[in-house]
């Protein structure tokens, strides 16, 4: 609980209209998008400005107030749930388009910017930002940043940290930090993007982006895939990678999914398929075109049959549908939980095997969908929290997938980040050593433990 | 000085073939590529093994002695020298391309290997690693990471950290650290891959990296453009890049630098022009050759002359020949300070009509060339350290050449690194608060300051 005083210093720093400390008013920032138990902050805040992000931080560090950031509140790990009360302070005031550079092809954003219209600004100006994470139409930049968000455009296009060029933050004492800049190339000191990029919370508050946007691709193609057999869909996609194509996009939706999509919106995903892959190629239309025949004969080898949209309306429906994905498994039961498993891409086949036999096993329902092309699986656990006997074994379960993902060369997250649910696995895929060295950087940087302290562990 | 029981603890870690600490042994080590005072280290090691590596820090950390991790040293900003004795580790020890894999496009390879042999690994199997620094055929990949080195292809293809997708350090105990992995998506903690580039050695003794490697292009063309005016060259690439065409390189060499190579080697470099362009275009051959075209129009518009390689030979002989700009130059006068300056591509023209201006007004012999189509120019002084006057004014001229680069948006360096020649200036760019953060990140990570100590001033 905070005293009386410190809530009196809070309203003078913003103003009484955006600071709240009622019960009613701050539970709603007690979760995320990941399944946890809530906890509620002792009080929100709503920056509009740097100052008073500057001002708010010297105060939680002079009164020990863990200091919480949330942008949306999308996250899947529970990296802005407040484990210990404290302060949750929303990004969302600081939600300008500061400069929109045609010439040298960046963007200037604050830390609020809703990624959808970041791309919607890119576009207006015949420019493309790819970072396309399924939240994108309420996510923000800054948590995209924080938690280096991919989307379904990683294969060909990378993820949020490919378009990180600067970035501009506030110390765990206040200060102002500048990373990075508006030239492509920079060396000058620490790479401060590189280190913001996944920091979850814990080395600084961000305000501030310079990201890189690119020419918009020319012409593109939408695919269909259906399979009979999912481990056939999952050896395609190693055979594209494996040929040197990249297309923008490869997703995947098993028979469990598809199914719930069906359930949840009209869509033409058809109910029988054991599996899809959707698979959009852009970029010159002489080189889409060429990459597609490639792709078809690929397709047709693993017994894929091959449906092209004819129009952007087909085609949106379709990426529409897609992006139902996780919203359309969550109708189904009381719990999801939500993995993230990442690979090689030529062990996605033997992933998703390790996924259909951890699932029989453990008598669990788990619906896959998620980045093929990037060997970034979600296997989505359907369950009721409430039913100890089946949480065991969804706990068992969740412990396979990891390892399976690590025997396979792959990684705990791909994009989801550790925050507090994943925070008990990082020593299991980086050892000892490293997390001593997380924590030895988290704590030379933030000495008093202020910023999101408890995730990760560290 | 070493104590005779500290060098026979090195001994007995390395056996006495890897350990050197006789004046004639050391004095090799008291310099690197960069301008600067040689300052000798009291030993030289070569671990074989990481093993090795890990006792060595151990024996540093114990009897507080600086350690400066070295490649080829061909730094370019005196990070390899140690500026206090102590002991230098050659990483040249550590050189083997551990994976090679063509399906999933990985390398993981040791930080001796060359630059070059990795690229030539990557050819043999039909792959590509681009990032390509003039100093590639003896340059390490462990440099390369240490100072993000960029090179001539960084326009289209990015710079080194745009490849690193994994890296095994020792920190500043001795402890095996694990970053990243081999999964093109990565978000499990902290992004120790982005901390590491750009560390220039004072955060921990990095032994192997996983680096992505991509599809060879099918096709390239290479032009040669011919101007009068070198202002007109830097307007052209101003607007090839506005008009968002992405050539794999655009380099530029003034006239100086031009006649410099010619009297260096046998080259078709014309004598008269004010300035080259010199172009590679790759990629499908249908997308190359329009932007061949599209690009043709740009230069004829700013009255360049192109001329076109018909052959490989040609186009070979004319990349040598821009490689050997910075050495043809250092043979003119004793001393060569090389400059590092980095600005927004459409501010390319402003820059280089900036360097004239500093040039002509204290009568400084400044040769510019460099990787125009990154914004990143090396204006290059040809000095004489001896001559006090003389270098009060190069003195002057840097201060100026900076100065201007950060009024137009740029920075200090886009690939050389701070080191110790450019730590004077890391404050002017990002400011005293940005400093004392990279000071604790430094001194949380390595509290005894062992690992290159008083780099970047920190």
């Amino acid at each position: 609980m905070l005293k009386k005083n410190t809530i009196r210093e809070f309203r003078e720093i913003l103003g009484s209209n955006n600071c709240w400390n009622r019960p009613e008013d701050v539970i709603c920032y007690s979760y995320d998008a990941a399944y946890e138990e809530p906890v509620s902050p002792d009080i929100v805040v709503k920056p509009g400005n740097y100052n008073q992000v500057s001002k708010i931080i010297g105060l939680c560090a002079e009164e020990n107030i863990p200091l919480v950031i949330r942008g949306a509140g999308t996250n899947l790990s529970g990296g802005t749930v407040p484990l210990s009360g404290g302060c949750v302070l929303l990004t969302t005031g600081l939600n300008r388009i500061l400069e929109f550079n045609k010439e040298d092809l960046y963007a200037v954003v604050q830390a609020g910017v809703i990624t959808a219209e970041l791309a919607l600004e890119a576009e207006k100006n015949g420019l493309f930002y790819p970072p396309d994470p399924a939240s994108m139409k309420v996510s923000t930049i800054g948590g995209n940043v924080a938690e280096n968000a991919g989307g379904l455009r990683g294969l060909k296009y990378g993820v949020t940290k490919d378009y990180l060029m600067g970035v501009r933050f506030y110390d765990a004492e206040g200060n102002l930090i500048i990373g990075g800049g508006k030239t492509v190339k920079h060396a000058t000191g620490f790479n401060l993007p590189g280190l913001m990029i996944s920091s979850e919370g814990l080395l600084g508050v961000m305000v501030e982006f310079i990201l890189r946007v690119i020419p918009k691709p020319e012409y593109s193609k939408s695919l269909m895939v259906v399979y009979n057999d999912i481990i056939r869909a999952c050896e395609t996609v190693s055979e594209i990678i494996a040929s040197r194509i990249f297309p923008a996009t490869i997703e995947i939706l098993d028979n469990f999914t598809i199914k719930a999509v069906r359930e949840a919106i009209k869509t033409e995903f058809p109910a029988g398929a054991d599996a899809l892959l959707l698979i959009e190629i852009d970029g010159h239309p002489e080189v889409v075109n060429k990459d597609f025949d490639r792709i078809l004969k690929i397709c047709n080898s693993f017994n894929g049959t091959v449906r092209v949209a004819n129009n952007k309306d087909e085609r949106d429906k379709v990426w529409e549908a897609r992006r139902m994905a996780l919203s359309s498994l969550s109708r189904l039961r009381p719990t999801v939980i939500l993995e993230d498993a990442t690979v090689p891409r030529s062990k996605v086949p033997a992933m998703m095997k390790a996924i259909q036999e951890i699932s029989k096993k453990h008598d669990i329902t788990i619906g896959t969908f998620g980045h093929a092309g990037d060997g970034n699986l979600h296997p989505t656990i359907l369950t009721d929290k409430r039913d100890r006997d089946e949480m065991k074994r969804v706990k068992m379960s969740i412990d396979e997938i990891f390892h399976a993902a690590l025997k396979l060369d792959g990684t705990l997250t791909g994009e989801h980040g550790i925050g507090f649910l994943k925070a008990g696995y990082l020593e299991g895929e980086l050892g000892a050593g490293t997390v001593n060295f997380m924590k030895k950087l988290k704590h030379g940087i933030d000495s008093k433990n202020i910023l999101n302290p408890h995730k990760m562990n560290l």
